[in-house]
């Protein structure tokens, strides 16, 4: 899979999972909604807190990204018949959007992805996950 | 969700995900098919290398579990209802399988859980996920 196509099944999953590294060195995963736009750099995939998880607490990735913002993102295909298995790993580094703009420009591509949110727009903090490479995998090669 | 069913949910799912720290602190995911059996000391994940990625060379994975080997497994259901997501995430502590009556086992559970590998049974190393501690998170509570 070439690096065109890899970004295209990033940018096109409904879910990824986000796997972080906890301040103890112990690694954490969790599946994550998220939409990418192309940013100055390069593509941006951005996610912000909704009312899913519980609310009050700040999330162990969060924790996790202010101590190493260094992350993977992993969306991947399984079907029984392993020979369309797929996957595709973007390394990302991980800030917070404090700027207004950006944060309104953010939570635009979340909507306009998930229909679920025109409903209950995130309100909580928004994060940017700058892709820093991305790596497919196909079994058909 | 409790911890019998996040237990469950484990089980019978067909992929995982397999976070783990790579050696520069760099967090690492990939999607893993393994099987889970009862061990004397709680359950325990079995993986095997086999001829799906590239042979002849190190999985970065197991590059990681060598210099460190806690990691988590990830399985999730996401559905566009959005208030049927589910998640479960269990700690796991990885060691390769080198004795040859547990090899045998874990390619039997392995083979049992997956048609697939009684074609091409797994010719690569086994690793051995002791898993530490279940947490399951439903959208319905």
């Amino acid at each position: 899979m070439d690096d065109v196509e890899a970004l295209e099944r990033l940018i096109s999953a409904r879910v990824a999972r986000l796997a972080t590294v906890r301040p103890d060195g112990r690694p954490h995963v969790v599946p994550l909604v998220f939409a990418v736009m192309n940013g100055s750099y390069g593509p941006v995939a951005y996610w912000a807190v909704d009312g899913k998880p519980k609310a009050g607490t700040t999330l162990q990735r969060i924790t996790n990204l202010e101590a190493n913002p260094t992350a993977e993102l992993l969306v991947d295909g399984y079907e029984e018949d392993w020979s369309r298995l797929w996957w595709v790993r973007a390394s990302v580094t991980a800030r917070e959007v404090l700027d207004a703009a950006e944060r309104a420009q953010a939570l635009e591509v979340l909507v306009e992805k998930y229909p679920q949110y025109r409903t209950e727009r995130p309100q909580g903090r928004v994060f940017r996950l700058g892709v820093t490479s991305v790596r497919g995998w196909s079994a058909a090669g």
